[in-house]
C-alpha cells in the first residue's frame, strides 16, 4: 500500500511551459497551423507529459498482463481457461498478434504473469508476478482480497519503473486473460452505474444466447458482491482481474514517471478508470489507441476524457491497439522535431 | 491517349483464388476470428490485388505531385502561388511533414513537378515533367486544354510504371499545389452533382468571407466552363489541375500493375474520382488513409466507396494521411504472413 499511496502522490500536472513552447515551436512548422490535427495535439501533450519542448519517443515498451478468472467457469467465454497460458507462450515466441505489430512499430513487448491459473515454464523475457492462480468466481464472492488487488497494482508500478533504467520513454498496455471481458464490463457497470447490457458485449465471439448468460452472470456478481462505486480498490477487488489491477498499476507508475501511457482497448481502459479513480490527475497522460468493438469501450472513454486515434474495428486486445496507437504518438513528435520552420525554409507564411 | 487507353484496358479484378487463400489463413491464426478488425480486411484486400496468398509490402512509395493554378489569381488562397514551388524545394531537403511522416514509415518520396509556375533547379530526387507553367483560371475559361489533361494523367502512370523496376510494393499518392482544394471541389461538384457549398471547404484556412468567395468562384467557373460529369477528361481539363490529373494517373498505373493504391485526402479524392470515371475497377486496388477535415472529401469517399483507415483531423496533403496509412497495410499484411496459427502454437480453439 505503501508503494501505491507514494506512486499515487508522486502524479503531477502537465508541465504548462513545455505545452506553451511545443505549441508555438508547431505554429512555426511549414505547414497550415492545426493542419496536422490530432498529430500536433498528441505532440503538445507528450511535451507536457514529459516536461519537455521537444520530447522523446524512442524506447517504447508494450506491458502485456497476464491472468486467469474464475468466472470462465460460468461459462462466458468461447475459449478454454487453458488459453490464457497457451497465448503467454505464443507471446513469448513471438506469434501473437502483439509480437507482429509490436515489431512492426519497434516496441518491445514485456510479458508479466500477474495471475495465470497454472505455473508457467521460466522464460528470460517473462515476468512471474503471480500473485494468485487465477481469480475466484466473482458469481460466487469476491473475485479476490483488497490485499491482492493492491498488490496487482503494485506489481504494474514496479514493472515501470524496472523499464526506467532501460530508458522507456512511452509505454502502452496490454492484457491476456480468457473470460476478462466479464469483468471488465462488471467494473464498468459498478464504477459508471450504466446498465449491465449497456456496456457488455460479444469479447471473442459469444453468440445470442451465451450474451444473455454473460449479462445474467454479471448482474449476479454485482448482486453478490455489491462493490463500492466511490472506493476503485473495492470495485478491483470484487469484481476485477488480476491483470486489470496490474494495468492500472501501469498507468499510475507511468504518470509518476511523466511517460506517457497509451491505452489499448476496454479491458485497459478498465484498468486506466481504477488508476483514474485513485488519482484523476492520470488523465492527462493517457492516450488512447482506438475504439474498440467490445460494447461498452465508448463509455469508458468518455469517462476518461479521451479521443480515440484509430477506429478499426479490433477487439483483440493484448496491447494490439496500442501498438499501432504508439505508432503514430511517435510520428507526432517526429513532426514536432524534425519538421523545417518557415523561417529555416524560406517558405512564405499565409497571408492575413 | 494510346498509353492511357492500353492502362485501362490492362486493368483486372481481384484475384478471387488469392483472397479465398488470405481469408482462410486469416482465419487459422491465433486471435479470435475478425478480432483485427479492418487490418483483417485490408490484408485480405492486399493479397487480392497482388494475386498472392501472402502478399508483400516492402518498397513502399508516396508519388507527390506538384502544380500550380490559375485560378489563385482570384483570391481563393491564404498562401501566395510560390509556396508551391518553395514546398517543393522543401521536401527535396526532407524538411516537410511528408518527409517526416515518410521516413517515420520507411517510404520512398517521389516528387513531380507536373505544373509548378516557375523552372525549378535540377535535383537528382526530383522529376521534372511539367505540362504546363500552371493552370489557367478556370473562373476565365477552361483551365487547360483535353491534351494537357491526358499528358498530365500518362505522366502518373509513367511514374507508376519507372518505379516498377525498383520493385514497388504499394504506392502512396500526394499532392502540393497553392489553391487546389478549389479545383478539386469544382471537380467533385462537376462529377457528382452536389451543391458546391457542400463540398467546398476552408483549405488550408481561409475565413467566412474568403469561403464565400471560393464557393462563387467555384460556380463562376461550372458557369463559364460547363464540364460534362459523364466525361472525367472534360472535367478534369475544364476545372481540375495538373497535378490532380498527375494523381489520376498514379491510381490508374497502380491498378494495372496490381499494386494497392493509397489514397491521401481529398486533392488525392478528387484524382481518383478521375480514375474511376475512367475505369470503374480501380475502386478495387484503392485503400482510403483517412478522413480529411476538407469539406467534401466524406462524399468523395462514399462514391468511391471506401472506409477511410484514419480519422486525425488532418488536412495537410502532400502524401501526409497516405504515409500514415501505408503503415497500416504494412501492419496487416504482417499480420497475415506473420502471426502463428492454432495449430503452430499448440493453442486450443474456440468452443462451438
Amino acid at each position: 500500500m505503501d508503494k501505491l499511496q507514494s506512486t499515487i502522490n508522486r502524479i503531477r500536472p502537465l508541465d504548462e511551459e513545455a505545452v506553451r513552447q511545443a505549441q508555438a515551436r508547431q505554429d512555426s512548422l511549414t505547414k497550415p497551423q492545426g493542419s496536422l490535427g490530432l498529430l500536433e495535439e498528441l505532440s503538445v501533450k507528450v511535451a507536457g507529459i514529459q516536461g519537455v519542448a521537444q520530447p522523446r519517443i524512442r524506447d517504447k515498451v508494450i506491458v502485456t498482463m497476464a491472468g486467469d478468472h474464475g468466472v470462465v467457469a460460468e461459462g462466458v467465454s468461447l475459449f478454454p481457461q487453458e488459453v490464457t497460458a497457451q497465448m503467454v507462450y505464443n507471446f513469448l515466441r513471438g506469434g501473437a498478434g502483439i509480437n507482429v505489430l509490436a515489431r512492426h512499430v519497434g516496441a518491445r513487448v514485456v510479458v508479466v504473469d500477474l495471475g495465470v491459473a497454472t505455473d508457467l515454464e521460466p522464460h528470460p523475457e517473462l515476468w512471474v508476478k503471480k500473485v494468485a492462480y487465477g481469480t475466484k468466481s466473482m458469481a460466487q464472492g469476491p473475485a479476490m482480497s483488497r490485499e491482492e488487488a493492491i498488490q496487482a497494482i503494485e506489481v504494474g508500478i514496479e514493472i515501470v519503473e524496472s523499464e526506467l533504467s532501460r530508458g522507456v520513454d512511452i509505454v502502452g498496455t496490454g492484457d491476456m486473460g480468457i473470460g476478462n471481458t466479464t469483468p471488465s464490463s462488471t467494473m464498468v457497470a459498478a464504477l459508471t452505474g450504466a446498465p449491465v447490457a449497456d456496456v457488455t458485449g460479444r469479447g471473442t465471439g459469444i453468440g445470442d444466447q451465451q450474451l444473455a448468460h454473460k449479462i445474467a452472470t454479471i448482474e449476479r456478481a454485482l448482486a453478490v458482491n455489491r462493490p463500492d462505486p466511490a472506493d476503485p480498490l473495492d470495485v478491483l477487488a470484487k469484481v476485477g482481474g488480476l491483470e486489470i489491477g496490474g494495468i492500472a498499476g501501469v498507468v499510475l507508475g507511468a504518470a509518476a514517471h511523466r511517460l506517457p501511457v497509451v491505452i489499448d482497448g476496454f479491458i485497459s481502459g478498465a484498468g486506466a478508470l481504477i488508476a483514474a479513480g485513485l488519482a484523476p490527475q492520470v488523465k492527462d497522460y493517457l492516450i488512447a489507441a482506438h475504439l474498440s468493438v467490445e460494447r461498452g469501450h465508448r463509455l469508458v472513454l468518455e469517462r476518461l476524457g479521451l479521443t480515440p486515434l484509430l477506429n478499426l474495428n479490433l477487439r483483440l486486445g493484448e496491447g494490439t491497439g496500442a501498438a499501432l496507437g504508439i505508432s503514430l504518438v511517435e510520428a507526432a513528435v517526429k513532426v514536432l522535431n524534425e519538421m523545417a520552420t518557415f523561417a529555416d525554409a524560406g517558405v512564405s507564411e499565409a497571408m492575413e
